[in-house]
């Protein structure tokens, strides 16, 4: 895939995933309104949907259709939105903006944005177990897929990555720390994305395996990238020292390892996933352009 | 069933019940240890478990077992405490003390009790589509199960409830919304609890209608009785008047309907849920009792 063929089908599943978002969430008009509003707001704020377009990629590579894969990757996005409206309160990261619009709680209040979080959290489940969604896989396959979700989401996946993170807010954090820290916030459920997409695939165990190692390596180049993009974006931006910057956010990769090994760090890590495509022939065609897309990328 | 054998009847179910949260919550000792302990303060705080000894006494009225509908009564419990963790949040109802002890926020932190509640929501979905729960049922109903307590719980269901309430504190309420809101903040799981447990127990849609309609009034009833004896302790316990009671909190059965016209309601609503029985015949003794009980007890 060259870098247009890479944009253009990017482009063409995020709109694919913006309308099984659009069908597969109440309307802004059911009852109680305000919180669906608060709900869209936030859905519907302009993210990439890497973690759906990884669902729908990991299923055609293990020879599935993106149409049985698309509620569930709208259900993981869904996911991806409450952890974000949750991570933005005041009580845990208090972040005004986000991707350049005033957060759910500055919006809507602190209260709304609470619910708003736990009805797309709820709403994620709904989908999932809704009759028509899924179409073609068997209930015992759509009871994993359920499984996975839940378990990268919970208390031993993202919420544990989100608490280890508060707990060391301001704090000197180690680098295995770092690393359970990733692999858990972000890391659960990417790698969660790509098992899932090959469950609704009906994947064999080694093609399984195969996407799982990908998920874990891309999940993890994915934050060391986004890391150094912070750290960059703050030194153009605002024109700090890279000393004050680190000191000041210690909990990042470049703060341990320094730029450039970060950066060598994320290249090993993104040819490691694109070794474990092997298995799937030109069908791992799209898991690998994502792959060289996470390091590449500049926001 | 005499006052008596109801006592112990609901006592051993408690006790079932909470073996069942401790085997299927993580340990104390799990990491994240933080968040393990908040959820675990929180759960175990004392509950009378009247949703899960539903979603029991429902299986058992339908011909199930209580070893099949078990797990999906602790998933029920869990969705109920994190829905009280985050309604206690100092943004929503902001509470200091439930069951007579501090509560979650007050003990671990407003961040802590956010994710606490986060993830008790995930656990529950978790527990109810990992392999060996709801054992003995099939999986295309464990799927229905998911998706009953999934819309119970949403932005449909309790959470647009929960919203209802929170737009209208401190406001006047007339009688339709009070009882939206209450459908939707209690009732809706109170129904969805008495619906799984019929659905893992095959209950055909005769049976399920009656126990849908049976959780309905009994949802309802309970919560009338909940607005009564606030009403009456805050008299008992402040030595407030009446009027500034009422004045206060606007929006419950008493203050719309007086206490007495208040008590008949809930008396009628039980008396329909316990007609709507008759074809569940002697298995249907314990369901009958607990109506008795919502009206009865005096706390």
């Amino acid at each position: 895939m060259t870098p247009a063929e890479l944009e253009r089908y990017l482009e063409d599943r995020r709109v694919l995933v913006d309308e099984a978002l659009e069908r597969h969430l109440p309307s802004a008009n059911d009852s109680p309104k305000e919180i669906h509003e608060a709900v869209r707001y936030s859905v519907f704020a302009g993210g990439k949907r890497l973690r759906p377009i990884l669902v729908l990629a990991a299923a055609e590579a293990a020879g599935g259709q993106v149409k049985q894969a698309l509620a569930a990757a709208a259900a993981v996005e869904m996911i991806h939105t409450y952890s974000l409206i949750h991570d933005d309160l005041p009580a845990m990261d208090d972040d005004d903006f986000r991707r350049g619009r005033p957060t759910c709680h500055k919006v809507y209040g602190e209260a709304m944005a609470i619910l708003a979080g736990d009805a797309l959290l709820t709403q994620a489940f709904i989908l999932l177990s809704a009759p028509p969604a899924l179409g073609g896989s068997d209930p015992d396959a759509r009871l994993r897929v359920v499984h996975e979700i839940a378990m990268a989401a919970g208390s031993l996946g993202m919420v544990g990555g989100q608490v280890v993170d508060m707990l060391h807010e301001d704090r000197e954090i180690d680098l295995p720390t770092l690393q359970y820290l990733h692999a858990h916030k972000t890391g659960a459920l990417i790698r969660g994305c790509l098992r899932v997409g090959g469950i609704l695939a009906s994947a064999g165990s080694d093609e399984l395996d195969a996407l799982t190692r990908y998920g874990e390596r891309i999940g993890l180049a994915f934050q060391i990238v986004d890391d150094i993009l912070d750290v960059e974006g703050s030194l153009e931006a605002l024109g700090k020292s890279a000393g004050s910057d680190l000191r000041k956010k210690k909990a990042t990769f470049p703060a341990l390892l320094g730029i450039e090994e970060s950066r060598r760090w994320a290249h090993r890590l993104v040819s490691e996933a694109q070794q474990s495509l092997v298995i799937f022939g030109d069908r791992g065609t799209a898991l690998g352009a994502i792959a060289d897309f996470v390091v590449m990328r500049r926001r």
